[in-house]
């Protein structure tokens, strides 16, 4: 039996439409909301899609609103699915100091095993697993599947191909946290999701995935060099050496004078859309 | 002497800056923010500016973050210059009623003869005169201007075009407020910023200024058929009946399956670029 989808709102676009529902989600344990871009090509026949992983502080509306993807989605003929950065709800807790960088809206893309955030913060299930099945249950499209993200989301989308062999086609990511093991918004959110033995956090950390991958997928990466974060929590360097040392496919792209916001997403969006159709509607 | 000019934020966009200023400003007695996006072409060279006047509710930032404008604006080497919606500040006064569709928000670019409006918003005299004058004194632009918006914005764009001729090269809305002397949001509007004495109000209404028009500047309007404001606030079945009478040259293009946000706004932001775009670099 299909699970029950609400539609919140629906707004046509570029010929397509931009879409939101809720859902209770079982992998999370509460109600969830994702945005769905269907582009006009869905209305012949089923399409690839990409998932768009946000960062720190998003919901699913912040890439919906400010990338500027559902242009070149339109073009292509991919839909992009947004789900939301954290389980929310008056069950769910938070930061217990209040702070914007763990909890509610950062869920890091994990599957916690720490009380009391294992009941709910179950991200990189609901995303990899449940999400998915929903949206291939219930739209018009293939499963043919991409995944990208920006900071959080770069290391959600990072970690969430590197981690499922096969369950993607392509990656790529903006101004993703590298190295989590090694930063601090990284260190913690793992202490607290996933608890105090480092040993444990490698299977959540890029850096420490691509050393051992057994797919190649070819990864593109955009980094802003104004980034008010490139420094203490980004370090691209890290995957940069990672990659060298196993011989992944990156291509890492230092762009002069962009910083971590939106309008540098915005303004290399089309690029990735690109990479990502090259892999999704090849034979 | 310049007026002074305080940086709020920057941030680097197709090449080219995302840039939010604050100043005083005398016309509407307030510090007043804006937002400008300067092409990468201003580097080299002065370019034309578009001005975007938005909706109810809004400030200087929904156009930029959500239209998509900077990608075009990028190409074809064009400013945006992007006001705010109102005069703001705790010395300025609000709707009575806490309303979302009057005062603060809402100063629906007239110069308001009553009192206690009259001290503050003259959102008209702001947009036409002082915030070019602004621009045009601080920023590498031509005095080539072109006039936009959406809704209350759209409204603001025709009437600042048709009762300035020779200040604006070309002029084009979104979904305007074409005949606020006509429906609700309008009359509530100039009622309280204009007075009682509707004859007092063709002077700011587009459906009347097009009659006496003694600029014919290509007119381009956008509107959604599946708008929730269409029928009873928008009517552009009026608009179009006062340029038939007038002789006056409107392309309105009635959009199936759009509605009132900002989606329907990037999906058609390159048509009304390229618009004044042939009138801007024309020589």
């Amino acid at each position: 039996m299909k699970e029950t989808l609400n539609l919140v709102a629906s707004s046509k676009s570029f010929g397509g439409w931009q879409q939101r529902y809720s859902h209770h989600a079982l992998s999370v344990g509460c109600e969830m909301t994702f945005s769905i871009y269907l582009p006009p090509a869905a209305e012949q026949s089923p399409v690839p899609v990409l998932y768009w992983l946000s960062g720190l502080t998003c919901t699913d509306e912040n890439f919906v609103q400010k990338a500027g993807a559902q242009r070149v989605a339109a073009a292509l003929g991919i839909a992009i699915v947004t789900p939301d950065t954290s389980p929310r709800g008056e069950q769910v807790p938070g930061d217990p100091e209040g702070a914007w960088d763990f909890g509610l809206g950062a869920g890091f893309y994990v599957d916690a095993t720490e009380e009391p955030w294992n009941r709910n913060y179950r991200m990189h299930d609901y995303v990899v697993n449940e999400l998915p099945g929903l949206i291939e249950a219930h739209f018009p499209v293939t499963k043919n599947r991409a995944i990208s993200g920006h900071s959080m989301g770069g290391h959600g989308a990072l970690v969430c191909a590197l981690r499922n062999p096969g369950r993607y086609r392509s990656v790529s990511a903006f101004s993703p946290i590298t190295h989590p093991g090694d930063c601090p918004w990284g260190r913690k959110a793992f202490t607290h999701y996933l608890g105090t033995d480092e040993t444990l956090w490698r299977a959540w950390d890029a850096c420490e995935l691509i050393a051992t991958a057994r797919e190649r997928l070819l990864l593109l990466v955009d980094q802003g060099q104004d980034d008010n974060f490139l420094v203490e929590q980004l370090k691209p360097e890290a995957l940069e050496a990672a990659c060298t040392e196993a011989g992944y496919p990156l291509t890492l792209r230092r762009q002069p004078g962009y910083d971590h916001s939106y309008y540098f997403i915005a303004s290399f969006i089309e690029d990735h859309l690109r990479h990502h159709a090259a892999a999704l509607l090849a034979d």
